[in-house]
C-alpha cells in the first residue's frame, strides 16, 4: 500500500497482526452479484475482535472494566470484489499510539493472495460516565508496557 | 388466507390493526435480485414495533417496567417476491390471546395490493428475573380492559 | 424434540445431516444482550449452504444449471438465547421428501450441548421461466439415487 | 464541519442536495444501546438512493444503460450517538467533480438539529466489461449540463 494511513512516531513499538478467515455468505452479496459495500464493517470487525481477544484488550476485556471503546471513524477503499462463497483473509494491525486510542489497519485478501480491500477503524476510550479516558487504566498501561518490551515480537499472520 | 395463524376464542374482541409503508433497499436484495428470505423478519419487527407504540405496549413501555418481551416462534411463508424500490405495505395483526402471549400477524402487500408474504410472531412476557409472567402487570391489563371495552374499534390499516 | 417438523413416508432413506461451528458476532446482539431473533436466518442458511455443498446440490450448483431453489418457508422456534462471543453449533438436516421440495431442518446447539433454537425451511425447485419444477433435473435426480442407495450414511455431525 | 470532504475547482456548480428522515430500528442498536456504527453505510445509501433518483442519476438509471457505479472509498466520521426510536435526518450532497466520479458528502442531524454523523462515499462509473468510464455517457452528460446551468438550484434539504 502506497499511502499509510497511520504516521508512527520514530520509537513506535512495531505494530500486532492477527488474520481471520472468512467466506462470502449468499446474504452479503448484492444484486450485482458482488459482496454489498455495506458488509465490510463487520468484516473490519471480525479482525479488531479477535486481536482484541489475542492481547487481553477484546471488547469483554474493556466491557469488564467499566470502559467503552466506540468507533469515532472508519474507513474502506474497495480494490477488488468479492463475491459469493469466496474464502478470503481479514488482517487486522493495531498499530502504536501515544494517545489514547485504538487505530486499526485492515487488509483484506482473496484466495490468491490479492489485496480487495483496506481500511481502518479509530476508537477512543470512555469511562463509565462518557468521559474520555486521557491515561490508560491499569489493565491498557499493563498491554502497553507488554507491547513495548517486545513481548508480542512472535505475532504473524497466520491462520 | 385460507389458513388461519391463531385461533380465536368465541368472545375474543376484535383483532388490533396496524399499516406500515416500506420501500425495498438496495442491501435487502440478493444476488437472484429479490429480497433475501432473511430480510422480511426486519419488516415484520416494523409492523409490530408501530401497533405496539400506537397501543401504549410499545418495546419501550415494556423495558419501562422491567419486562422483556422475547420472540419465542417466528414463521413466514413466501408468496411473491419483492425487488430493489418496491414499496410495500406491512400490516401487523395482534390477536386476542386469553395467555399472556403476544400473537402477531403479518401481510405483506405490494403496489397492486397482492400479497407477497405472510407471517407470525409469538412473544412471550419475563419479569425482570426472567420468569414467565403468569397475570399481566397493570398497565398490560389495562390494555387489554381498553380492548376488550372496544376503545380500538376505530383502528383501520390506513397510512 | 417432540414435535417433528416433517413428516416421512415409511420408506424414506434416513436424513443428511452436517455441522457449522460459528461465534455469535458483536453486531448480532440485541439491546437486551442477546441474539436478535432475525438474525437466525442466516445461522441457518449457514447449514443449508454448506449441506448442500457436500452432496453437489449447493446454491451454485442448481444456479448453474438454470435452477433457483427459492425459499417458500420459514420458522423458528427460540428456547435459549445466544450472547456475543457465544460459540454454538448449527446442524442441517434434510429430510427425504418425494416431492419435488427441499425440506431442511435446523437445530442450534450452545457450548454445553443444549438446544437454543430449531427451526425449518422449505424450498421449492423453479426453472429458468420461474415455473415449478415437478420432475427431479438430471443432476437433482442422481443425488437422490445416491440418497436412497445409502452412499450418504456415513453422514456425521461433526465438525 | 471544519473539515471539507471534497475540493472544488472555483468554477464548480453549487452542490446537489436531499434529505430523508429515517428512525433507529430496535435491530440496528447493539449491545451498549447505541446503533452499530456498521449500520451507518446503509443510512449514507438512503441518502445517496433519493438524491439519484430525484435527478435521473439513481441506481436504476445507470442500470438500464448497462453502467455500473461501485463504491470505491467510503468514510464515516461519528461524532454523537442515536438510540433505538430516534428520528433523525439524513442529508446526502453531491459535490461536484470534472472527473467521472460521484461524490457524496453525508451528515446526519438527531432531532435537535445536532450533527450525529458525517461521511462521504467516492463511486466510479463502470462500463458493461468493467472499464473505467473516462467520458459521461448522454445521460449523465446531460445531468451535468442541466446542473452547470443551474437546473437545481431550487434544490432545498427539506422533507
Amino acid at each position: 500500500m502506497a499511502k499509510a494511513y497511520f504516521k508512527h512516531s520514530a520509537d513506535a513499538p512495531p505494530p500486532l497482526r492477527c488474520c481471520v478467515e472468512r467466506v462470502v455468505r449468499f446474504e452479503e452479496v448484492d444484486a450485482l452479484g458482488i459482496v454489498w459495500h455495506g458488509r465490510y464493517p463487520s468484516y473490519f470487525e471480525d479482525g479488531r475482535v479477535l486481536l482484541g481477544e489475542n492481547h487481553g484488550i477484546g471488547y469483554m476485556d474493556f466491557y469488564a472494566r467499566g470502559i467503552a471503546a466506540p468507533i469515532k471513524q472508519m474507513h474502506a477503499d474497495y480494490k477488488l470484489p468479492l463475491r459469493f462463497g469466496d474464502r478470503f483473509t481479514i488482517e487486522a494491525v493495531l498499530h502504536w499510539s501515544d494517545a489514547m486510542r485504538l487505530n486499526h489497519e485492515f487488509i483484506l485478501r482473496n484466495a490468491e493472495g490479492l489485496i480487495t480491500t483496506t481500511g481502518y477503524s479509530v476508537q477512543l476510550l470512555l469511562d463509565s460516565e462518557n468521559q474520555v479516558l486521557m491515561l490508560p487504566p491499569p489493565f491498557y498501561a499493563d498491554f502497553r508496557e507488554r507491547w513495548r518490551a517486545g513481548e508480542f515480537l512472535g505475532d504473524r499472520c497466520t491462520e
